[in-house]
Formats: C-alpha cells, sequence, structure tokens
C-alpha cells in the first residue's frame, strides 16, 4: 500500500514491547535517516499511548540504525488527562541505537492559533520555481521515497557557491502517495540536507540531538521546510526547521545539535 | 559561600546515584523552578561523565518536586571520544518527578564562531532603563535569589496591557554572586515569566518539555535573556529562550512546549 507506512509499521510484542523490520530506503550510504528512525518511535508511542499525536519528541542519536529487525521499547512514565510521557528507546543488536523522551496528546484537526508569529522569512519560491535535484546515486533510497523541490538559492554548496549562512529550504512530499500526518511530519523536520553545507561545510553532519514539537494536524498536500541555523562552533551546530503545510499553518517545530560534517573518506 | 552553588550540589551515593537537597528557595508557590531542577541534574550528569559541559538536555516535567530530599539517577547511555549520553532522572517520593536526556562534550572557553547569526532583534535596552520588578510575596523565593531587569516593553500585562505578542527580555544574574556557567545557564533559560502573558494568559505556565543548549562557555557579568514564542494554540505554546553574554556571545538556547496558564484558584 504505503513503502513508508509498511517501513514505520510496528508488531506488539509484549507490554511495551515493538518488533519492526528497518527499511533501506529511508537512508544513505551512511545510516537510515534519524526522521524515519523518529517516526517509528512515534508509532510505537502513540501505539502505548492514550493519546495520538507526539507533541513533544527529543531524541539522541547515540549508533548508526541498519535495515533490519530492530525492538522499540516503551517505557511508559506518566499517563495524565491532557499528556502521556514515556522514555522510548530503538535496540538493534542488543544495543540502544536510539534513545527519546515522547510526550503525546490529542490535537483538535481544526484547531485555529489564538496566535502565531509571521511566516518564515525569506519565502519559499512556488514549487515550479524551486529545483528538484536527481539523486547522487549513494542517496538514491531515500530520494525515491522522498520529494523535495529546493529553493534555489540555497543549493549554492552544489555548485561550490555556498550562500554564506546556515540555511536550506525545499517543498517536500512523500512520493508513495502519504498525505502528511504526524509521522510524517517526524520524517519531514530531518529530511533536507545539513543547513552547513552552504557555510563550507562538506559531507555527513551526524545530528546528536533532535527535538521536534507536532503543532497541529497537516492538511494534505506539499509541505513547506524552512531551515537555518544560529550558529556553528567548535565543531557543532544548530539546525532549526518549521514545517508549515498547504493550509498555510505551523505544524512542526525541530531543533537538532549536530557535528559538522567531514568529507567522506575515500 | 554560595546559596545557587549549595542548592545544585550533588552528593555521590552509589554507581549512577547521587543525593541530592532541593531547595524551595528556587521555586514559587507552586513548584520548583524547572532551570533550577535542570542544573541540579546537569551537575549530577557532568559529575559522571568525562566531560564537562551539558551540551544538550531534554526534560520532561512529569510532577511538581518539593524542597527537601530527592535523588538523581544517571545511566550511561553511550560514552564516546566527543560527547556522553545519559539518561538522568529526579526521583522524590518514589516518584519520577523529572525525566531527560542529557548529553555532555567539552567547548573550548576561547572558543570564536565560524558563523553566528544576528543578535537578537529587538535589542534589550541598557540595564538602566530596565525595570526591576519588586517579587510579590509569592514569588519572594526566587526573586531573593535571582535578578532580573526588564525590557519594559515586554511588561505590559503586569498593567493589564499585555504587548499582544509572546515575549519577554531581561537581564539575569544570580545575586549570590555566582558567575555564569553551565549550571547558571540551565537556570537562565527558565527563568523569565511565561511569554504568553504577553498575550492576555494569566497565570502558572506548567512546562511540559524543555530542551536547551549549551553553546558556549559564558563571560563574566550579566547575561541577556531574550524569550519570544511562534504559536498559541489549543492551550499548548511554544517559548524560545536565547542567552547572549556580557562578551556580546550566543551561549545558550532553548525551546519549551508549555501549558497555557490558568489564573490561580481563590
Amino acid at each position: 500500500m504505503s513503502r513508508f507506512g509498511d517501513a514505520t509499521a510496528v508488531e506488539r510484542v509484549g507490554e511495551g514491547r515493538y518488533r519492526v523490520e528497518l527499511d533501506g530506503a529511508f537512508g544513505f550510504a551512511e545510516a537510515l535517516n534519524g526522521g524515519y528512525l523518529m517516526a517509528v518511535l512515534a508509532r510505537a508511542a502513540v501505539d502505548a499511548s492514550p493519546h495520538r499525536h507526539p507533541v513533544a519528541t527529543c531524541a539522541n542519536f547515540l549508533r548508526v540504525a541498519k535495515a533490519g529487525p530492530a525492538e522499540v521499547r516503551v517505557e511508559q512514565r506518566k499517563t495524565g488527562r491532557t499528556a502521556t510521557a514515556a522514555h522510548v528507546s530503538l535496540v538493534q543488536d542488543d544495543r540502544v541505537a536510539v534513545d527519546a523522551l515522547i510526550t503525546t496528546a490529542d490535537l483538535a484537526p481544526d484547531a485555529e492559533p489564538d496566535w502565531v508569529g509571521a511566516p518564515p522569512s525569506p519565502p519559499l519560491p512556488p514549487v515550479e520555481r524551486c529545483k528538484h535535484v536527481e539523486p547522487s546515486e549513494r542517496d538514491r533510497g531515500f530520494a525515491d521515497h522522498v520529494e523535495l523541490h529546493f529553493d534555489p538559492a540555497t543549493l549554492g554548496w552544489l555548485d561550490g557557491r555556498p550562500s554564506g549562512r546556515p540555511e536550506c529550504r525545499a517543498w517536500f512530499r512523500l512520493r508513495d502517495p502519504y498525505e502528511p500526518d504526524a509521522f510524517a511530519l517526524a520524517l519531514a523536520v530531518d529530511a533536507l540536507p545539513p543547513v552547513v553545507l552552504n557555510t563550507g561545510a562538506k559531507g555527513w553532519a551526524p545530528t546528536v540531538e533532535m527535538t521536534w514539537h507536532m503543532r497541529a494536524v497537516p492538511a494534505p498536500g506539499l509541505l513547506e521546510l524552512h531551515g537555518r541555523g544560529r550558529m556553528v562552533t567548535g565543531g557543532w551546530f544548530d539546525e532549526e526547521v518549521e514545517v508549515w503545510d498547504s493550509a498555510g499553518r505551523l505544524v512542526a517545530q525541530s531543533r537538532q545539535l549536530a557535528r559538522v560534517g567531514r568529507p567522506p573518506s575515500r
């Protein structure tokens, strides 16, 4: 039916224990995508909770996860009327690959914000003026399933002319088709190339810690991803992504702390 | 010597177990301050780590912590050359009050950023043009130890004239004296009154999840706190705080997801 749906499916095998089959298609040469892993963890957290939406997820990426079987462990820490908090881990080969805290709650699909800030600036150009980049062979799997249309102003690093600012902006959708939901948002907040490519860094930029918040139930259609960073220092950088939906609503916010990449070794 | 130093001291009593005596002075009528609790957790995480600085802290606030004895439990999840990740909990009366993931690493005190964004806008007025608010009786303890000088533009809520935007800005220091360090930063990122007071909300706004990043070793002197939110919806709001030091450097970033407050019941 849906590759992303299948790839994030969790099977309950015991109290707070879920069997998963990680799909190598949602990764690159180096590792499975962190957003994909957060989507898998969120499925288990929601299954184990009386609430439907992962409103707050913090994840520590400890070890590279590989395609194949793994287990998600959900330890409930507090269940309340408004929200449920859990400690959720992804375990593979008897080692913790991802350690997370996930809070679930219920967001009303038709909620209107009481207050919302201005949309991100600069705006994302219309999709027809954005650039779809054919993936390199090593990025093949991910790009076969995730469609990104980039703001050309943030693609200068591809031609050796980085913009000089840590930034990246793109339209996002799953090719499946799979309409935006909580789990697609988990993937979306980590789908952009690292913003530090535009300050001249090269190579893979491993995420150490990532937190994202689901703020609204997304409408069907394309999502806008607005990524930027505030500081690059001592080998560390932050990357914030705001996700806006086709109805013009802020649906997710993230921040990650990551290591500046090194060029891939030959 | 220093009340804040004493109030955050941890005593190792076993493998990954620390005894603490929580100090009611760092709280309000309703609860101990979340930043104070994060400072206590960070002390234990740093003690148990080969690294000195809590570069990433995610905390779920599950239950109100009270003044008095408590235990911090530190479970190492991965120790590496660059960083160490731990699952850290604050336990009081056999219940988990705060559940956290803390990554420690080493920041060079004299690091110069490779890239940094513009300072927050609008700037904070000079301290002599800011407003020191005499605390109400119920906020007495916290304000006896934490000195805040507010940008008057963000204090309208006090007179029933909120600015209409979720924002709050202030100069910060500990009265002790206690110069800024990693633990003072943990306190600083949660020291402001909730930004939603300026969109008309009243009362206590309980933090559900808070993540903060230490980005640089702070210089001695006053710290600038720049707080804002992006959206208030369905009873939830986000609050981001940037902390800049007296040398004009970005030293910490935070975001929390919290519940919009209700007026205190009579």
